[in-house]
């Protein structure tokens, strides 16, 4: 069990929310891959909070590079990208070394890390962490996109709303009221090739649900009609096929794009449901695990009332480096820079 | 990509439905745990088709220990389990070498192993697959028991129906249509310690989702209250805990056991959605690889017209399984002796 | 820590030298590979006991491929290939429970498995096991071959001789008076191209000595000089280097072709050194572990009094495998098949 | 094929000798392990060059954690060091962009990387990378001791020599010389228990060696007599075994602690030959692989004449590494903290 996703392209995730840094190392890139650093800033701000829907805090993701890259380019070594921690305020948390946030991993962590995590700011628990997943994912993304493979994650719904102005009203209303929503996410690759994944047990739903659970909150994952599979017959379930100039598709694609856990061709769509963020302003009852006393907390400090829109950025990355590491698998250490 | 699952217990299903044998190899067993075949070989009829539910074929189970096991107990060496094949129709399935079922993986096979993969019955992408991995869960069942930790899986509906008189109606009347249907599991594991999991990559919820996909049909999986959390608010959602005497408790279980990637004591449950079978005797559009012209195919054989209470030993067989390599992760390679 | 070699072309043993059977399962070959039954029994025979030289056990290699085979090619599924063992005199092994085999892995097996390993015959460490490697590696050699790339182990010592008739003379004098003799093989390995393998850990050193450590009785490896490179000086050592028609050649092959742990394009080139086989009919002094007292041990039963010529197939088979691997990850799973 | 070794507990190493930083990413270290700066300065001074034995480079190895470490102690999440590079000289690097040292993985790395390599100075194949290893190393052996077991690498000869004086020496005349020298490390490790490692693959004899040749110039590895073996018959190279008070013993340590892949609880024995520096004063005929035409080089820049005695903790870092991945394998997670 390891802080590592990924076979043949892998990428490690380390730092703690208010230690001297987070960051990624990314090993198994080919080498002679363009750094678009403009691209890595541009995805690192649609995870950054920006507006009354998110935390007032003011995270800046100023990230260096410091391995790996070479006169713009990959060398073909690990990289290792960090982004220093600087706008923290480890004294809003102080009462939460021992005051267990229902829902947060406070209390797994302790359990897990027997007392000695970092508990400032949720630790290497962190939203923040993910920055780093999002800038590794953004060193792919661009050479993906060259292979004709795009990963988009969209909002489905928030808060039981599926229209914009609708949802964002129920965020703030929920922030009003010191509360949180939660909302869906779905995901479409397209490109992926017919013929990628493994049936046990590598599957490609299978690779993408165990990153997909690691993006904080994510508590569910469904391809193409998922649950809905529950109550609808094989006739009404089954995706028919039709020849299309030499190339076999779907008339629908209820399956997401994959079949006994194999891409057909079709887009892999998927949807991943974030519950609301558990750190809320309301009074809660919970536990002092310094004393081992019942008592209550009405979370302070700065919260998002909803992480579902930042969310999608994040999802979107671990999307992408699950679906390169497969193809590089399948087409060797290389295919990505061919 | 590899059909192996684990990492300190693996396990590596090989074989196909017309081939020789089916089978499985475990590896990492501690030595001198005691094989139980009158539970292998319970486990194994609660997989196989016994009623009007099912198909018709009558599968034999016979299964061989070649190695691993000796005077009654594992020695720690790789465990070989073969169950040989018997009862095949081969002629029923000479139609389908081209024409592909939809929504089953005969195209995706096509793709995945270039046109010589072993077609008959669905090959290595059979259900009698997972006879292997219910018997080779059912090796290590036991001595996770005498641990305290159970895992059992449930028919949570099926069809739409949650009761048993009301689904096994539906089940009947999709097989007098030619037709199938599709339903939910549900899996609960108690008496894992909290503490079990990471938070990146190899979270609780992702280690068995990577398996879980693998039990043919499986479109998704959620934890706790899963795809309901995105309407749901954070105080409504957050599991609100409390001191039990020297224990942390949660009031409510919402999070289905896992907070953060990591167990927190609470039972873990999560639900896991069948897709109707896709092989059903209503005419379907399709596609004819060979002559890749578009036909038609109303599948004849014996097809199962539900497979959700079958799938239901073979999701808690692999949940265990994951659940014992966790463990075994964590406490070491002879835990599960201990 | 697993019986599994390999990461994108596995192969994982199991098997008991008096057990039902051995076997190997090959996971990870591309489809449609011819199988050759006869290539596979022309290796089996080379590693068998056939002369005077040799065990005067008949060991008989008949083996079966359960799965991943049909019609004569690979499927692209794992490949589980099965050998029965036969001539077996469990009665041999009765005193060697207890008594334990100087130098041999008795004791080591019986701490790791904590006394319930299946101990007749060397059990999991009888050199029989690796027919099924021989048996698996006979599987991808052929394919390597049509890839231009070829692997051959040959005798370089025995018993301090590098004449033949020499060494068979000391081995036959050797087994005359209950004893035993050890020797060194090299092995050359042409066709692999410059630039495979990783500096930092994956080194082709690094990854071939990982496995060749495997095949019993080895206890040292060298690439090139090896170890005498120690009383060496850098330009006696260094490999010059010249331009060879658009290919860069070296004048000399000191470093065994791996440089940096990366493949520089001339033959890989190692010693492996092979230790006298340690069950002899001398009288040794060792210990009873059921009394834990002191005793004596003059091995009986039919045994190798030198088993270098046979090891020299296995340790090409165990090249084999890792030169395969080695390059699938470099190049893609179906690699191999192309 | 990655830059990661172990299993539980790893290390990726990252970083090129001219860029901004080299480091190391420890994952799967306990929590509660007090960090010792002391000894990691320490460690880090016996690697770096400090006499006239060795390059007038002053390399300063000033280590920054950036993650994973609180208030002193290991929190359980990965641990980054990172340690800047700043007596860089790059411009005496500028003509061997092109020209290959012989000997050296310039040529291999060209291949590997396909020519986008960082050169300078060897990049991420400079000796330099391994100052990361030992700082990593460092943050577990103290732990490791407190357990008992300790790694100790010495130097068996240099240049022939075993006598310090003499090889002392030998390498100011290799340096007068402008060539190079070198020698044989001798590495012990006391207090591993009995039952450690797997007969196939993950013998403890291969586990070593995989990471043991990453150590730079490593072209060997021998267990116990090693080589020797070859002329020595049974009876001489047994280890005969003893009852000494409840502990299985044996009267001499012939096979270096190591049968069967498993520990028998003697100390761990092995040699690794570490070839002469490759990099020389003495001209040498090689390519220019820019135009492709032959060419001669003699390196200027300030080299090792030996790194023999350097590498020794190097080595000595790597086995403690190893045995430390293989313990938490077997005993878990927590081991190395209880």
């Amino acid at each position: 069990m390891k802080n590592t996703i990924g076979n043949s392209l892998t990428v490690t995730l380390f730092g703690e929310s208010h230690g001297k840094a987070i960051g990624a190392v990314i090993d198994g890139m080919p080498s002679g891959i363009a750094v678009d650093d403009e691209y890595i800033a541009s995805q690192l701000t649609r995870r950054r909070p920006q507006d009354a829907l998110s935390t007032p805090r003011q995270e800046k993701d100023e990230y260096t590079i410091l391995s790996g890259v070479f006169e713009g380019k990959t060398t073909g070594t690990p990289i290792c990208i960090t982004i220093p921690n600087a706008d923290t305020h480890s004294s809003d948390y102080g009462e939460m070394q021992y005051k267990m946030r229902p829902s947060h991993a406070d209390f797994t962590a302790n359990c897990r890390y027997n007392g000695f995590q970092d508990y400032r700011g949720g630790g290497h628990f962190s939203g923040r962490i993910t920055a780093a997943l999002v800038a590794a994912a953004a060193c792919v993304m661009p050479a993906l996109a060259k292979k004709g493979i795009c990963v988009n994650t969209n909002i489905l719904n928030i808060a039981g709303e599926t229209q914009e102005e609708k949802w964002k009203e129920k965020i703030l209303a929920a922030k009003a009221d010191g509360d949180s929503v939660g909302g869906t996410l779905q995901t479409v690759v397209i490109g992926v090739p017919a013929g990628v994944g493994e049936p046990w047990f590598d599957t490609v739903e299978g690779m993408l649900s165990h990153a997909i659970f690691s993006v904080p909150a994510v508590k569910g994952i469904e391809f193409g009609l998922g649950f809905d599979f529950a109550d609808k017959t094989g006739i009404e379930a089954n995706d028919q096929m039709y020849v299309d100039s030499d190339t076999v598709k779907c008339y629908t694609n209820n399956n997401g794009g994959v079949l006994g856990g194999i891409t057909n061709g079709m887009p892999i769509v998927f949807n991943a449901v974030i519950k609301p963020t558990p750190t809320i302003g309301k009074e809660q009852k919970t536990v002092d695990i310094n004393t081992m006393q019942n008592t209550t907390l009405a979370a302070r400090g700065r919260h998002d009332p909803c992480i579902v829109h930042r969310a999608a950025v994040v999802v979107e990355s671990v999307t992408a480096l699950v679906v390169a590491d497969m193809l590089t698998q399948k087409f060797g250490t290389d295919w990505l820079a061919k």
